[in-house]
């Protein structure tokens, strides 16, 4: 995919690369990307780029920007490869990380001699380039959550084996041995915030997911209903996904100690590798503004009003569950304070400045609504399948001691039990920063406009 | 200073490099130590080591610890340099950042010829070592603060001279021209977010210096109280900067967007080194542990209080400024969790657990006060010394338009301009995290706990 330019980045419009018609249909490239994955290799033995560029007297902006297929090296009719087609590869990023990708600059057309092919029809480039760019958002976001289920996977693997001071019934004595670090109640909650935020990232990444598929098997209101559900998730997929798969690489590494900043174990990686999911693909701060002007009002609100009711049915479930009850409270606080912002913000006079300054805790805020609102689900699904299995075992859960025992020893009902702590985790650390990111937005806070820069 | 072993990092006292007395007073050092910062090069003639080991029949844990003198070359009678001391270097770490930083892994002994000298007395290595210890969790928080203000001011010249996209009053024109980012708003609450937290930070690091020198130039009851102050604040000082000078590195790569991801900027060098100080001179996870168990109940809690008092007494003065009346209600309702968590958390069965569970968001909650009460402070100060400014100008606050010309022209003036609207933004979107955290806290949720791993 080629479209940014050294200066159209988030400003797509911005592109300058032209291309010119030609007597036989084709269209004369010119211009320079950069920033293109895998832009050239030798992995294959020919690369299609689909390169937006402009035609002559188009209007500017996006909306003049059409799409072209261009050949690293020409197709004979016959489908043999031909001459090359002056598309040259003239710089490879140096980058934080994932060093196994080549991020490459492209010149088109620097001896006049590269040769395009228009895709679908002209100035109908963004459309087009959307599918893709869709489908990748959710890829980054799936990226997101990859790097940090590894990250989390590695780090709870090192603290079984790390062994570091005493457990902390014993911490008086010296002469006590050491344990290995999961036993510390600091690393314990450092790993179980991670499972968290990962299977978080997880089902919301596979819901979205879910309802392209459905937008696909259904037809006419139903596919546009689920068309509409992706589109309002596929900015959350990418930031929240993003922002907080970084986040928990970060954590990871210190699961480590000093050894997590070295380069004998992975994590470090983890943590640079993670960090171009927030940038690429449109930054995080672009996909907020997407969420926000565009996505929240997408069909009257009427699909974002749908995702977040599904949230307040599961709330409704799970407050009449003793263990779930209060991180579903929390979970009913947060999704009020959404719903009163999307009420109150276009009422006041302010209301767009304070938007595009809250677009990204705005953005955040949803993502975490809807995270706990899916792991609450999955407690409760699990709770079902725990207690059957615990009946069938004949496990008497009022014996903690007996409980804890099975546990240890079955796989499946450790899972489910895992789960449910997960919900309970998540309720508590995750929600209550939604009210508190409220705060700012409600307020009508706009001191970053106001500072002198 | 070498502490750390291969498997005793956070876990001090289970070294065991050994020391044994000679005939001549001196001691024969023999083990390995590991993650010595210069801890080998070639920049100075000789090398002095202080080195913590274990003489013959010492108890286990940190009271067996004694400090030991260990120069690289033995130094003569006459102060000229002698023989090669049997201290080798067998490995420098590859790490994620800090390249300019030798880490290296150091073998005392191997040959059985490394002469040490006892510095102090034996078994009195920790107390010692605390020492420089102590001194360094400051410097360590200064270089969280360093990373995250180099980052800021670069981000910050990077902002003005990169144009993006329309102004948003225009954004919906594609012919209108391009903006230097600095005018998104999204972009401003990254930068101003980056800019509270760097002031905030070095607020906190200056007041706890200010509190050491004067315990150094008062005497009995006094100094006490100083020092007191400055055990309080040092792992605040330690964890709080170098946490939030990675935040900040990490958002101060997003203002680049792709290119902050690219070794064409220095931002993502800045992230990569700040990440460094979360995890040296005891992990942030140790230093939180330091601060509940050992910082909170020092001297009866007595400093603790009179620390959050100080606080309490910015609040007072702030609630009366119109402008500030809102951000020191934010500092009231956050200093009133910590105050009742730290009177109810004794009280509960599970204290003990939940403290542990919770030491870090508990030191990043108090950090978060400080650093508001600092910020607001200084802020009625900028609010005086501007009001004279403009007053001594003539320059009429109630006309927008003149003040605003009248900032852009003053630097003076637009200092303090800052000054306010930073710690109204820190306000709004720091202190709310505060209450947040502490909901976890106060619930008691021991999931972390429950949870197989």
């Amino acid at each position: 995919m080629c479209l940014t330019e050294p200066q159209a980045g988030s400003d797509v419009g911005a592109s300058t690369t032209k291309a010119v018609k030609q007597g036989d249909g084709s269209y004369l490239i010119s211009g320079e990307k950069i920033f293109i994955t895998s832009g050239d290799h030798n992995l294959a033995e020919n690369i299609i780029h689909l390169v937006l560029a402009r035609t002559p007297g188009a209007p500017a902006g996006t909306k003049g920007l059409s799409l072209f297929v261009v050949p690293k090296i020409r197709v004979n009719d016959d489908g043999a490869l031909g001459d090359a087609n002056d598309v040259a590869c003239s710089n490879i990023e140096e980058k934080m990380g994932i060093h196994g990708s080549p991020t490459c600059s492209l010149v088109f057309g620097a001896n006049d001699g590269c040769q395009g092919f228009l895709l679908g029809e002209e100035l109908q480039g963004m459309k087009l380039m959307f599918h893709m760019m869709n489908a990748a958002r959710i890829e980054v976001g799936m990226q997101g959550c990859a790097a940090a289920s590894g990250a989390h996977q590695q780090a709870l693997a090192f603290a079984k084996e790390r062994l570091q001071s005493r457990h902390w019934k014993t911490m008086k004595d010296p002469e006590a041995p050491q344990v290995a670090i999961v036993e510390h109640p600091d690393v314990r909650r450092m790993l179980l915030t991670s499972k968290a935020y990962v299977e978080a990232m997880r089902a919301i990444l596979l819901q979205a997911s879910y309802y392209l598929d459905l937008s696909h098997s259904t037809e006419g209101d139903e596919a546009k209903k689920y068309k509409n559900y992706v589109e309002v998730l596929t900015p959350i997929c990418k930031a929240w996904c993003s922002e907080w798969g970084l986040q928990v690489t970060h954590t990871c590494v210190q699961v480590h100690g000093g050894y997590g900043y070295t380069k004998e174990y992975p994590a470090e990686q983890y943590m640079r590798d993670a960090e171009i999911a927030c940038l690429y693909e449109g930054t995080n701060g672009i996909q907020a503004l997407d969420f926000v002007a565009r996505k929240l009002s997408l069909a009257g609100g009427q699909p974002i009003k749908e995702l977040l009711g599904m949230a307040e049915k599961t709330f409704n479930k799970a407050k009449n569950d003793p263990e779930l009850m209060e991180p579903a409270w929390l979970l009913a606080a947060a999704l009020k304070q959404v719903e009163t912002i999307a009420k109150e913000l276009p009422k006041r006079p302010d209301g767009i400045q304070v938007m595009l300054i809250n677009a990204v805790p705005l953005l955040d805020m949803v993502g975490t609504c809807l995270g706990a609102h899916y792991l609450l689900d999955q407690a409760m699904l699990a709770k079902t399948k725990l207690a059957s299995i615990l009946s069938d075992a004949g496990v008497d859960t009022d014996d903690k001691k007996a409980y804890k025992a099975f546990l240890s020893d079955n796989e499946e009902a450790a899972f489910y039990h895992n789960k449910v702590q997960t919900a309970i985790h998540f309720g508590y650390r995750a929600l209550p920063t939604v009210p508190a990111k409220a705060a700012a937005i409600r307020s009508g806070e706009k001191a970053a406009l106001y500072a002198i820069m």
